[in-house]
């Protein structure tokens, strides 16, 4: 069953290299299977029962996704670019003529994601990497692509990320320079206690990092100059003296956690978990005493502990539903005639619990009332968005959920809209990077009337135009 | 040698589909050394030297390009949906309920290729995919796009891969309704002959299609207007009205080609152009004989013998050099001082010789010259361009043909950038979707003075706001 239906994993990787044991399937080999053991305890940890049937599968869904994001431990650069370097004539060492080399060559945007060494969590990388051709030689075009690729599926820090790169293709092209410029998007997920204090909380980091070698060694090389115009008339506009030069500082938010402080007082599950995620770097091949790789488990496992089964059950029950009442009621009293309300854009984080890999967006609320809601009303609905999303959850359900219990204290016509970007869709072999869903729940009104559905369909917020 | 340096072939794919004898290594396999037979026969027709380095690999290349792009021939849809339904409290048939069903569940943006069954060119695709859970089971997201990609991975036409896309879900699920909506973009290259008349020829057509089930089967469903809402809200804004319902009129411009008026004048040497291309539709699992199929082989070989080796030189030739000098010796008469001077966005059109998949672009020439080109002179530097254009070509050597034609007639100041979208960064797996090649060459002066370099790369169009 499980290797048909959930699909079976591609051991024989497209670059010639075998992810393990080839007599091995990929769910019996040692490495997949530390793995699930691992997120099993990570499941445990976070009082979820393992064998429900939305979660049976997780841990191999897990270790796939793992295995698959971090190939490029097992890949080699030389088997890419050998084969794909081809003769061009005119193109010699004489740096810029055309007459004699080709002059720069680069390719733009190209849409990588990485693993973040230190929370664990995929990033996204724009990247964009030139060289000028030398020795009678060009690349392929798609294989500097591939090589980045080659790095990017690793366990990474944009700095470093960009120096491998670089450093790779010059190796493999013997180029007269190679230049790497990343643009990596990192999300930054609130803390649980800190998404109510700071509601504008914004979701992403980024990061611009550069290398580059021989005529794009010195960072304030005239290559440089051609190299950014010609992304800059693609649209890219960047700065170069905003970029970073070392890893020195990290920019991963986990790294904020102060994970030293919170380590003395971890608690024995907690522990587990640790070494549990200890194990997993292990298996994908890498050296937990690495140095920047060892707070990764426990800051891993601290984030993770955000969508405990129970946690705000207990912090916002008393809160919560005493006060729904009092807002119907005012209502009701009012006396004044319904009509469509909306609450839109309220932020919400979570946990996907078929890949353990988080998801988040923003919920749109419609109600029938007579006026809008106060700001207690309204923290209130924002409060619910976070009780169903710090969890392990699906779209679905969430949205579901929401609808269900606001219906409590905004009357029986709820609209819900859920709209989300799954990290699972950008990592994992899917790479869908643009894609992003959308949920409705409808209760009363709503389900049946279609003209209010649509007025408030019609009222959602569209993308700015151009937005990042 | 030919396994490793370019890359191995993934013959077991990732839903435990072969693509072959699991025995044989791909490049063993009959279908493999069918397909490259039948290159070699294209890259003769055209007038090539199949043994040049440029080449040599060539018919390999494209033979995994197009098994690879056709994959979804082999694959089931019951394998990918299985084990990925999950079961979720309180979604029944109750359309719309969120106590009883979920409502709509859409995933948005699927960027996704296909090849075009008249003319056997990729054209991109824009997934929407939607559905209404029903029976207490919904669909894991990514999958949605995993089906979606089982139809796109084959010959296809817009209207068609909707409807299989939407009846695989429909079955697979068996929810309360699927809604499917593609925008597709085909490449339209003129041919040879119209590009010097039309030039202002569109480069991309588009069509809108989409596909209903269930509660969406009646195109005037309430359920279309909530789908296509959460679209708008999205960016995406679309009319219903212009989607086509039929694939009975074919939205490949190859059709115009006429193909029955020329296929009583074919050549014999493109009817065994015409034999090779229907030996490869074999060869990928489909019938020559299909109604739709028909006249594709002859429509990718007249297609093709644009990039014939000798074809322009042979037109271009007389017109073309007996004007340059003219030019140039009229500016240097004039005695005014020189500065630089550009001629932007010419486009060009060519054919990857690594990967036989069309690229295009537009090409900018910079001089240093007392005034602008007279229209005799941009036609002339068009004229050039489109010489190096209809070839089998790579980006890096175009540009270097064109700065060192242009030298003749422009001065030996040069700089020449080429801009282009490269189909093979989209298809065969790289699926780069957004990124764009630039490359540069320089002569005299732009080889040395960055300061002009730097002025005329700063003068390069940029894109305009949201551009499609």
């Amino acid at each position: 069953m499980g290797a048909l239906d959930e699909g079976h994993f591609c051991a024989e990787l497209e670059n010639g290299v075998g992810l393990g044991c080839p007599e091995l399937g990929f769910e019996e080999e040692p490495e997949t299977i530390a793995i699930e053991d691992a997120v099993k305890v990570l499941l445990h940890g976070l009082g979820e029962d393992v064998n429900r049937e939305g979660l049976v599968k997780t841990p191999l869904r897990v270790a796939k996704a793992l295995r698959e994001g971090t190939r490029g431990y097992k890949q080699r650069v030389k088997d890419i670019v050998q084969g794909a370097l081809f003769p061009e004539a005119g193109l010699d060492n004489a740096v810029g003529q055309a007459g004699g080399s080709g002059g720069l060559v680069v390719v733009r945007e190209l849409d990588l994601f990485s693993y973040c060494e230190s929370c664990l969590l995929p990033f996204q990388v724009k990247c964009h990497v030139g060289y000028v051709p030398s020795g009678q030689r060009v690349l392929g075009l798609s294989k500097l692509s591939r090589v980045a690729d080659v790095f990017a599926k690793r366990l990474q820090e944009p700095k470093r990320l960009a120096d491998e790169v670089c450093m790779a293709l010059h190796h493999g092209i013997k180029p007269a320079g190679v230049a790497v410029l990343l643009q990596c998007l990192h999300i930054h997920f609130p803390n649980l206690e800190s998404v109510f204090l700071k509601p504008n909380h914004k979701g992403w980091l980024k990061s611009l990092v550069c290398s580059g070698s021989g005529v794009f060694e010195n960072e304030n090389a005239e290559s440089w100059t051609d190299f950014l115009s010609l992304l800059k008339c693609r649209g890219t506009n960047v700065d170069r003296t905003s970029t970073r030069h070392s890893n020195e500082q990290s920019w991963c938010p986990s790294q904020s956690y102060s994970c030293a402080k919170t380590s003395s007082k971890i608690e024995p599950v907690n522990q587990a978990m640790v070494t549990g995620v200890t194990s997993i770097l292990r298996s994908l091949g890498e050296d937990p005493l690495r140095k920047e790789l060892l707070g990764t488990p426990a800051r891993f496992v601290k984030w993770l502990m955000n969508f405990q089964n129970t946690n705000l059950e207990r912090k916002l029950n008393g809160f919560a539903f005493s006060r729904v009442n009092a807002v119907e009621t005012d209502k009701e009293a009012s006396g004044k005639e319904k009509q469509i309300q909306s609450e839109l854009e309220l932020p919400f984080w979570s946990q996907c619990e078929h890949h353990l890999l988080p998801f988040h967006g923003v919920v749109h609320i419609g109600y029938m009332g007579a006026e809008g809601l106060d700001p207690i009303g309204k923290s209130l609905l924002q409060s619910v968005v976070h009780f169903y999303g710090f969890k392990l959850q699906v779209q679905e359900r969430i949205t579901r959920q929401i609808a269900e219990t606001v219906t409590s204290f905004l009357g029986g016509d709820v609209i819900v809209v859920v709209e989300a970007d799954h990290t699972c869709m950008i990592s994992r072999g899917i790479e869908k990077v643009g894609s992003s869903t959308a949920t409705i729940a409808v209760l009363g009104r709503y389900a049946t009337d279609s003209v209010a559905r649509a007025m408030f369909l019609q009222n959602l917020p569209r993308p700015t135009a151009c937005e990042e």
